[in-house]
């Protein structure tokens, strides 16, 4: 580290880069990023040039003495780097409209983390994830590996499992995405409001609310079940939750439950969408489009406001925040994917889990909840298993078990139909799954 | 005891009483049973009088001097009893065709252990159980309850919860049915065939199977997944698994998994059966009143052979060897509902479950199995969560518990359904659910 | 809370007053105290009277308005307190004097916390402390109960187990002492060194020591065990342990665990320095003489520094920096006794635990360790055993749980020699162990 | 096993194997063993000839078809073998006595299976037990080991973690022994009389007895306790435990319990019986020339009554009664050391305990005991932290740890003592230690 602070970029020609380069230079005080290295693979050179351009206007901007690499060499970018962020995506977008697209035809929604399209992705992303983690342990043994590949749980999953990394943190953008939601429900400034969260990644819960330090849980269930509220709830919330099951359940919910306690409309909303103006995938396909004839414009130099729509608002500034608390040793509380350790009793202490931690230059430290509420302690083992069979099957190649994963899975209503889209899936993905098809 | 065994069967005018007589004149040498009450409610008084004559005339028959004994006074029955036996349905059939019926308006399976149909049940049916408990502590304190009341899972939880009767079992017939079913696959003796039982009632999983004590796990999974088998196991099972999926989870199902990874296609068969010849309850009405007017045949002194089409075989004479297992302390193994004690590492050590277990004169003590395996311990703890906020929901009479129950519940699609669902059934069931209508 | 904060200190004739006065006017910024109300016993009248003097003129000197009220109406006392603090010791020093004689007798440690001593401190101490946390359930039930009064593992035990007073922390200055140690031994600020902490009350062990939140555990082991050291090691940790010993550990010590890993030569050292000048308790009578001689004088308003002989160092001040940070809601970590919540895994979720905790408002929130190493975890284990059976007959009055107490007890060489011990304690502490004496 | 049932013995030229040989003679209509293979080392020849010569002519007595075989070579006996016995004792009762004598001169007691002793017993015993286990994976992969060889728990421990044999019992005869010692005390025929055992080798606690299957447990400690059967207990028990202890604990203890619950009366008497008569290692070794002697006369054919006093009664009976029950696949109840796998809660899932089992064809299943009582839970786990960190130190020949694990022990009074018995029994065992001196 004698030379500065060196970090990684795998899949650094994302549309997301712009944000992550934002987040370097609003954090630089704390944080004095010495290199970017900025990776793709050749497929993804011209878009890793013009976005590694803009990221370059964007410092020399900023005035500060970032050095931005763009290089197609993975070794060479992740030699002596003290993080390793990962936002790559195996298949690109259109990998994922595909994840979307199949398990309609079933009436069986995609979901691109905990559902058919989480399993393809993650079947996809592990085998490669692990070659990284290969590398680091040559390369870079001591830097942290900050991971936003979804499906993130699965992904940190693997990575403790399977790889010798064990500095690994999976990051998601959902638990401060609920907390700003509470803060303007409460009309406080954000910095006010505290969530102790506990779950997995997208199947989260905020199992206490504190505004300046006091629990007002009660409150915020009130206000949340309270008709009166009702349009901002179901403006934050997607489709309403219903009054007794919010009171009855006395967590908050993640914008993601949706896809498990609202099964039907969503499958009926995911499907009305699909048809009249495509599936998410493609519809993002749309605006990264947009994005990258944007960021071709010499004269732009900062981070256009057209990203935001985008989606993934505040993940790259959250990574920025959780690695800037790390190398200071801030102490403070973040929710992130870590190593359980007995955090939540019912999951194991190996596992992967999505909690409130201290982050401190070791790494987060899981607070201790003690066990999960009975309401939701069944479906959050349900996705963990999802998640481990997945993860298994990634690894092995074991076709048996890809079937289980998804046969397993809330979202799938059968066996049968599990393995009709696994055998769809597995085809139409064929050319990204090699384990499968030796 | 001095003068005699006494056993008290609640519901003891239910069609199912002549199965339990004849399991009890099969074993009367290791089980000398002297007195017989078969108790009931005024609206049974009919089937009370006509079943317990058919019981009095088998034992006449049978040369036995056991005494039978007809009675609305529960007290009576209770006083001084050595085991009491529970068979009674809250509401009768018509309650389970509206748990049925209902349900199915809303596209939801009915289900009537772990489903919409089986929280209604448990919601008539536990506050009952837990009067008979606290009757059992006035008057017999030492006698063992052997619950056959479904959901009996729901049913032992609350027992264990919310009484101070802890010389409570639940049980089942689904687990020697399949013992059965494996021995007929095998084409061998019941005898030779040992299975290692675990999960839930209803949800109850066969972790490793025995021939003469020696693993035949891998063998007969290759059995249930060989397509030249598929005829036997589609009469088995069902609908008839995948073999990846089998192999995958690489344990035995129980018939009641159809609900869970073969739901859509039980949805489809369970209405079209409604429609063609109507739920199960109203096939059972029917045959139920065929079986009484065969009860009433003074010359009748035996079990008639059409019981059994009426279902639940085994179940009586499971009982049966239960409580004769009990009595001798033969230490035998059978897989009974009972405190989990750490028999099953992820359920709570107070909590229910289905497990391979020695019967003792003390009761059943549980064979630790360490842990499920990954892939059924999400689902089973999912269960588990919605036997516990259904069995509080009974007995506090928490509306918003009810519908957060139903909106876990692996079976539904949404917390608006489950709120609409258990709207409706509220209000069908008014009757028999006085603890949320005051 | 309208009229400001209220702090009620039982005990508040103890010789420490005046380094908690010192701790409340350091942190009068932070914690704006209103009302500091010592309270004591009729017995203890005469000196609450002359440190609550000497407390007044350090308030006065200090120019805060803090008003200190001096009563012997512990109800007045803790009416709407926000915090209480104890710091009582029943029976006087003259009952600890006994409480390390009587053990010596047999050739036993008297150890006045996790030895017979303790176990008879915890047998006076716990009634008292039940029936204050009675108190504060009706006159003031939001308020922290902050406990110093040792054996504080044991009294906190107690509070949680069997009183609904859930807001206590048992408090100690060990593991501040061991960090400001290792800092000095570093030769670095204090405040650059943070030490993982869990285990027990005076059975803490530091699992991690980190300098600017790097781990330099191994390199502090190596200081610790290395030769050139041991002049300072000796010092610091009293008689010196084995190098081969601390290595094979791989954790930090405290200096109670003397005790444990040294009961011979603690014992030999125990007995040769009550010949030649008293035990603990006598020398410390003779202290407090001489410092409650010194607080008499009119023009004294500082903390005299000869209170600093009188050990426990830091104890008041380190009070005073919990108060502050749950009633700022700092998030900052400190080690507290606590409900363990599932942090340290092989101990009871229920019981109170030593551990580092994020200090909110909300109370202290354990940070999750796993499990202990495994040679430490057999030793924490047993005196939890200790502490829960001595709890035990200390609210039962149960004369042969006493004895199995310290006959389980590691510093006790038989259940025979314990019996004699708690035969001649009962009658030495008569007068205060009336739940032993009806 | 086509030619029938082959036993392999490891130590075969124990004067033990008369009883083996009268077991399996005795119980030869249910395991009717074809081959017995007794192998020893070359040191060990001429006793192996002396008491296989016996065990030949016991066998032609019987006048049973079963092969005896006398050899050195272990590869030939462990062939093909169903079952591999253990009874060998490396350094023979030499070593043992310097296992006795040099802690004494400490004042520190051997005990030959939790102190000092068993720590070196196991250091040299551990090596040669993990090159059998892996002479097993080759030889005779599906036999299962029974292991007489203590300190059974720590060898078990050790097979359990360092080998790939998961076949393995560790036997004991303690239990039974209490077992039987209780029956006499009730004046019944021991198999009325039924005990849950739960806790380690030679650390095994009685938690529940029945007579006829009905909990006596009351009634069993009123008696021990009542001072009109003293002069029974003190038999029973040694020295005599205190009323007030015994009720405390409400559980039995065994004899080993002596050492920890009554250490200084042991080690008096220990050392008083040295003095006057040598440590049992030097009154055996006497013994054993006496009964060598017996067992050349070729007239003898039966096990000579002398063995009894040898020590060890119903040793091998219970290897032979255990052989027997898993071969018939008995599901009998029997305690035995097997991995825990959540019996006990609060000991390792994968650790040996000792717990009552169902002995089935597939090998021990242990009963579900929840967790042990409070009382004991603590030195329990001290207990397995030293076989664990012994089995640690055995195995890596890591001195740090060997002097870590006597430092734990409870007999242990300081590092210090511990540091300086370890250093004089490493020098004195040396030509057994490989591990620690290359
Ligand atoms: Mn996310
Ligand atoms: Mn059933
Ligand atoms: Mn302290
Ligand atoms: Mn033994």
């Amino acid at each position: 580290m004698a030379k500065g602070l060196k970090v990684a970029t795998i899949g650094g020609g994302s549309s997301y880069t712009p944000e992550l380069i934002e987040g370097f230079i609003k954090r630089y005080d704390e944080f004095p990023l010495t290199e970017l290295w900025l990776v793709d693979i050749e497929a993804g050179k011209e878009k890793l040039e013009i976005v590694g351009n803009l990221a370059k206007r964007m410092v020399e901007k900023a005035g500060l003495p970032i050095e931005v690499h763009l290089t197609l060499d993975r070794e060479v970018a992740l030699k002596d780097a003290d993080f390793v962020t990962t936002q790559f995506r195996v298949g690109l977008l259109e990998a994922r409209a595909k994840d979307e697209r199949i398990p309609l035809k079933y009436d069986v929604l995609g979901q691109e983390t905990n559902g058919p399209g989480g399993l393809f992705k993650g079947l996809r992303t592990i085998p490669v994830i692990i070659d990284i983690c290969n590398d680091m342990e040559r390369l870079c043994p001591d830097a942290w590996l900050i991971n936003f590949t979804n499906p993130a749980g699965m992904v940190t999953e693997a990575v403790l499992r399977y790889t010798n990394i064990e500095k690994v943190i999976g990051l998601c953008n959902v638990p401060i995405g609920i907390e700003m939601g509470i803060a303007k429900l409460l009309e406080v400034e954000h910095e006010r409001v505290h969530i102790d969260f506990a779950g997995l990644n997208h199947m989260v819960y905020g199992l206490d609310v504190y505004l300046d330090g006091v629990s007002v849980k009660e409150k915020v269930i009130d206000m949340l079940t309270n008709p009166e509220n009702t349009s901002f709830v179901k403006n934050v919330k997607g489709l309403g939750w219903e009054p007794e099951f919010i009171r009855g359940l006395n967590a908050l919910t993640c914008p993601y439950h949706n896809y498990y306690y609202k099964s039907r409309e969503m499958l009926e909303k995911t499907k009305k969408e699909a048809e009249e103006k495509g599936t998410r995938a493609e519809v993002v396909l749309q605006l990264e489009k947009e994005l990258f004839e944007l960021y071709k414009d010499p004269n732009l130099n900062i981070k256009p406001p057209q990203l935001e729509e985008r989606g993934g608002a505040y993940y790259s500034d959250a990574a920025v925040r959780l690695i800037t608390s790390i190398y200071n040793d801030k102490r403070d509380i973040q929710p992130v994917n870590t190593r359980n350790n007995g955090a939540i009793a019912s999951l194991p202490d190996d596992s992967a889990v999505e909690v409130s931690c201290i982050i401190t230059k070791e790494g987060p430290k899981p607070i201790s909840i003690g066990d999960l509420p009975v309401a939701v302690r069944g479906l959050v083992q349900q996705i963990k298993s999802f998640e481990r069979i997945s993860a298994e099957a990634a690894v092995t190649g074991d076709y048996d078990k890809a079937v289980l994963a998804l046969s397993i899975n809330p979202l799938t209503p059968s066996d049968t139909i599990a393995k009709q889209i696994v055998d769809e899936m597995m085809e139409a993905h064929k050319e990204h799954l090699p384990q499968f098809h030796q």
